[in-house]
C-alpha cells in the first residue's frame, strides 16, 4: 500500500481542530549560533508534547467502531501517550504495554491520559511479544508506532503545515527512528515541492535506517539520550518510502545530541527531548550541507525528564568551562580556607559548592584537599583563577570528571 | 504625550521584518493543568530572548542619525540586550552600563550583540547616576527601558499581533515592571477591542505599580526570580495609561513564580524567565478570574541562567515529592549499607546520590547516618519506602531542606 499526498491531506482534515497546528518559526538565537537561518516546527508544543498524536488520531479515526473492543500499543514513550490521549477522547479503552523498568514519569504521563498501563517484559522486545499475545487473546486492536499507512499519513501532516506556513523552505531535517515521521513528511513535501531536500537524522546507537538503506545488517543498541528514535527495525512500509524520497541520513553521536538539547534550552528557549534535538545537531555537525538553504528542523517532541534536563544543562556549563570543580591542596591550618575563598571571590569566581574532606584524599596528614565548584565566565577565566591560587602557593587541579560521560536517564 | 493606536501601528510598520512576529499558541499541557484554555504569546522566542527589542528598535529608528553620536542604556538585563542588538544593526555605537556585581552571563550576552559594557556602581541606582553623567559628558542618547513613548509604542505591537492572530482573545495577562509593556499592549488592545480585559502581574518584592495606583508609597526591594520586573519606580508616562486601561494587578510571591517557571518547562516545554512566567502564575493563583475567558499570556522573555533553571527544575521535583533526601540511621556494621540500598531498590526507588558520613552526625559512635537522595513516583511512594526502611529496624527521616527557600541566582 502506497501513501499519497491525498492520504495525507485526508489525514489533515481528520485531525484538524483536534491537534495543534504548531508554529514554524525562525529561531534568531539558534540561527546566530549556526550561522544560517533556521526555522523550527514546534511539535514539542503539541498535545502530549510530541507529534505522535497526529498518526495516532488518524489511525484511531480509521477504525470501525463496532469492530473495535479496545486499543493496545507497546511503547514507553511518546507513541503510548499519543494513543492514550486520543483513545480516551474517542471512547476506546486503551492498554499501553511497557517494559518493567520503565521510569515513573513515563508511566504517570501515560496513565494521566486515561490509559491502563501494563508493565511486562525485561525489554521492549519482550513487552512487544506480550502485547501481541494480549491483543489476540483479548481481541484488542494493535496500533503500530510507525509501520502503518494511517500513522504515516498522520505524521505527514507536519509536511503540509510546514510548507503552507513557509513555502520557501527547501530543506527539512527530520529525526528518524522507525521512519514513520520522515516517510510521511517526505511524501507530503516532495509531492508539493519535488526539489525539496529531506534529510533524516539518527542516533549512532541506532543507525537502523542508514544500515538498512545500505543493505547492511542493522546493528543497534545501547543507551541514548534520544530514546524516541532508539528503534532497531525499520518499517516494511517506511523503508521503501525513505529509500525513494529521503536524500540523506546523518548519524549523530551522544555528545552531539546532548549538546543540541542544551542549545535548544539555553539559546532556543525550548524544552526539547533528545530525539527532537537531533535535527539541530545535524546542522551543527554538517553546516556546509545547509549553508545556502532555507532549512526547517522538525522539533519532534519535548518529553524529557526534568532531572535529565537539569543534568544536561549543568553538564553544558561544565563543558563550556563556566562551571568547574577545582581541587586545591592547602596545608591544614586555620585561616587557609578563608584565604582560598577570598582569592576565588576577588578573581570573580562564584563558589557554588565546597567540600573539605580530611580523611580520604591521598595526601600527607598535615595537608588537605579542598574541592570547590565555581562558576566562572569561561575556561580562560578559570585558568586565571587557577593561576592566582597557585601563585598563593596552593597546587590547584581542574577536575572535569563529569564532562565526558552521558547523563544518567 | 499620549500614545495612540496609530503610534503603535506606526511602530509595527517600523519593526516589521526586523523583529520576529512570534506565535500565539494554545498550550495543551498548561491548559490541562489550569483547567482552561491558555494561549501563549511566545516572546521568549524573540531576538535576544525578550520583547525588549521591539521598543528598542522603534526608539532607535526615531532618532535623528546626524544628531546621534552614540547610544547609552542602563540595564543588566533584557533592555540592555535589546538596545545593543539593534544599535549594532543600525550602526550606532552603544554603551550599556550595569552594576558591578552583574552576573557574567548577562555581561557576555550583551557584549555578544556588539555593545560596550561598563560596570559601575554598587546598585542599579548608582549605575543609573553614572549613566546620566556619562550620557551628558559624552553626548550619548539615553534610551529609557520603559518610560518613553517610542518604547511603549514598540512594546504595544505585541497587542496588535495577538489580536490579529487570535481575535477571540478577551483577556491578556502581562508582566509589569516599569509598565512599558502593559501600557503599550493595553493601548493597542483596548483600541481594537474596548471590552478586552488587561491584567497585570507583579512580583511581591516589587509591587510598585499596585502601590502607585493605590496612591500608597511604593515599597520595593529584595531578591526575586523575576528580576525582569524588579522595578522600583513606575513610569511617568506608563502610570496614567495603566490607571486608565488596566483592569487589575495581581501580585505573586516567590514560590508561585518559581512554580510557574518550573511548569513552563516541564509542562509547557518552554524555557521562560521568572518575569515571563508570572502571567501563568497569576492564572494558577486566581483561576476563577480566568475560567470563562479566552486568555492570552504574554511570555515576555526566556533569559534565565541555565544554572538557575536547573536548580528550579530539581527543586520542583523535590516539592512534588519525586526527589527526596532520606536520612537513615543504621548500626555501623558491614553489610548494612547493602541492605538499605536493596530495600530502596526493591521498593522502586532510584538512588541518585548517597552520603555516608561517620564523623559529624549527632549519633552514638556505633551508629551511623546515611543520607540518600532518591527519585520516587510521588510523596506516597516515598512514604512507602520510608515504611519499609523503618520496618527493617532503621529510623528514617525525610529531609526537605531545599524545598522552602528560593533558588540562588
Amino acid at each position: 500500500m502506497t501513501i499519497t499526498r491525498k492520504d495525507i491531506e485526508a489525514a489533515a482534515t481528520v485531525i484538524q481542530g483536534s491537534v495543534v497546528h504548531t508554529p514554524t518559526v525562525l529561531s534568531p538565537g539558534l540561527s546566530r549560533v549556526a550561522g544560517m537561518d533556521l526555522y523550527l516546527k514546534l511539535e514539542n508544543l503539541q498535545h502530549t508534547g510530541s507529534f505522535k498524536v497526529r498518526g495516532a488520531l488518524n489511525k484511531l479515526t480509521s477504525l470501525h467502531r463496532e469492530e473495535t473492543t479496545g486499543i493496545i500499543a507497546c511503547s514507553a514513550g511518546n507513541h503510548g501517550q499519543g494513543v492514550a490521549y486520543f483513545a480516551d477522547r474517542l471512547g476506546f479503552p486503551a492498554t499501553i504495554v511497557m517494559p518493567k523498568d520503565t521510569p515513573f514519569t513515563k508511566i504517570e504521563r501515560t496513565e494521566r491520559y486515561g490509559a491502563k498501563v501494563v508493565l511486562e517484559g525485561d525489554s521492549l522486545a519482550d513487552a512487544q511479544a506480550f502485547t501481541n499475545d494480549l491483543a489476540s487473546t483479548e481481541k484488542l486492536t494493535f496500533i503500530h508506532p510507525y509501520d502503518d499507512p494511517h500513522v504515516i499519513a498522520g505524521q505527514g501532516t507536519i509536511g503540509l503545515e510546514m510548507l503552507a506556513d513557509l513555502p520557501e523552505l527547501d530543506t527539512i531535517v527530520v529525526p528518524v527512528g522507525g521512519g514513520g515521521l520522515i516517510a510521511g513528511i517526505a511524501t507530503a513535501a516532495k509531492a508539493i515541492k519535488p526539489d525539496i531536500r529531506i534529510i533524516g537524522v539518527e542516533t549512532a546507537s541506532y543507525p537502523s535506517m542508514r544500515d538498512a538503506l545500505a543493505g547492511r545488517p542493522v546493528t543497534a543498541g545501547g543507551a541514548t539520550l534520544a530514546e524516541g528514535i532508539a528503534v532497531k527495525t525499520p518499517g516494511a512500509h517506511t523503508l521503501p518510502i525513505i529509500r525513494n524520497l529521503v536524500d540523506q541520513i546523518i548519524v549523530l553521536d551522544e555528545l552531539a545530541i546532548e549538546n543540541a538539547v542544551e542549545l535548544m534550552a539555553d539559546t532556543g528557549r525550548l524544552v526539547v527531548e533528545g530525539a527532537g534535538a537531533v535535527p539541530l545537531g545535524a546542522v551543527l555537525a554538517e553546516p556546509d550541507l545547509f549553508r545556502d538553504s532555507v532549512t526547517g528542523l522538525v522539533v519532534s517532541g519535548g518529553n524529557i525528564d526534568m532531572r535529565v534536563l537539569a543534568s544536561v544543562l549543568l553538564r553544558g556549563l561544565v563543558r563550556g568551562g563556566q562551571l568547574v570543580r577545582l581541587r586545591i591542596q592547602i596545608t591544614d591550618a586555620p585561616g587557609n580556607l578563608a584565604q582560598v575563598t577570598q582569592i576565588i571571590g576577588k578573581a570573580g569566581g562564584n563558589i557554588v559548592e565546597i567540600v573539605h574532606q580530611r580523611l580520604f584524599y591521598d595526601v600527607p596528614v598535615k595537608q588537605t584537599d579542598i574541592d570547590v565548584v565555581i562558576e566562572t565566565r569561561n575556561a580562560s577565566h578559570t585558568a586565571e583563577i587557577q593561576d592566582k591560587l597557585e601563585g598563593a602557593g596552593w597546587p590547584t587541579f581542574a577536575l572535569s570528571d563529569i564532562a565526558a560521560s552521558p547523563p544518567s536517564s
